[in-house]
């Protein structure tokens, strides 16, 4: 029925118990000795806080308008956030991502949740530039240019306002 | 009140402004003369077709593992996706994730929008291991290490029951 012949589905059995035996002593391996860097520092200028996250500007080198919204809970993967923090994790992207393309008109915004080094949820919001070292490639990827240090100049004075406006919109009591 | 003299804001004001009318002018200049390719193509293997989006199988060189969630509406910001078909995107996110997790348990789950050479969201849902050839770097950077092919064939092999597990998931009449 699904295309296997019965030998082929216990091999592949087999190989999934393995692979799964395998990802549990690499888990067990990783557990950290150290404190999980995003539970005990705020990983970047921080602008708001709220109980499911908190939003800090992150300002990654050639990337001045690059924000991260960190949970608070320390849970590795999306999948495991509880759906009320999901939810609201999602509406502070959001807001995050309006006020960025408001107040800059970035070319993209990118939005990215990785955590293969620090494996504690934090959602990369990146307004991207035509201009930008990288841009079209992830910030990620090997740089496409040299940048006019007049353009990221421009955008690094804007940034304090971006805060505010991101500070006004998330705690507006 | 901000912090910036009255002349500093209208500089700013100035820059924000010029920055706004090149932004409208790059993006005229990249409207498309051909169609959007994920408007006219799946863009992957087809898994699963709902309203608001669909799961292919992108099957990204060296991650056989990688899925896209794709918008079925041609929209380039993930904030301008309606909040309806928001909460379905991500509701179909978290059961690729979950079932990337269940059959496969990856070292990490990445999930990014990035969307900067083809501007129509599109979630990619990729499970890493620590043998994977950039591991824990993102999927776009330098790559680390090379690949035993014997992990890669035994991750292609599972893949179908991957789609399958998802169908199933996603369609379930």
């Amino acid at each position: 029925m699904n295309g296997f012949a019965s030998g082929e589905v216990s091999a592949l059995a087999r190989v999934a118990l393995q692979q799964a035996q395998l990802a549990e002593q690499v888990m067990q391996s990783r557990t950290p000795a150290a404190p999980c860097p995003l539970c005990i520092e705020d990983g970047g200028v921080l602008v708001a806080e709220l109980d499911a996250c908190r939003v800090v500007r992150a300002g990654e080198p050639g990337f001045p308008a690059s924000y991260r919204v960190v949970l608070t809970d320390h849970v590795a993967e999306w999948s495991d956030v509880h759906i009320a923090d999901q939810l609201e994790v999602m509406r502070v992207v959001n807001v995050v991502e309006t006020t960025l393309r408001a107040h800059l008109h970035p070319t993209k915004i990118n939005l990215a949740s990785l955590g293969n080094v620090v494996a504690h949820v934090h959602w990369h919001v990146v307004a991207r530039f035509d201009w930008d070292s990288h841009f079209p490639a992830p910030i990620w990827a090997r740089p496409q240019r040299a940048v006019d240090p007049a353009h990221l100049a421009v955008l690094t004075q804007l940034m304090p306002a971006v805060d505010e406006a991101l500070r006004q919109q998330l705690l507006p009591w």
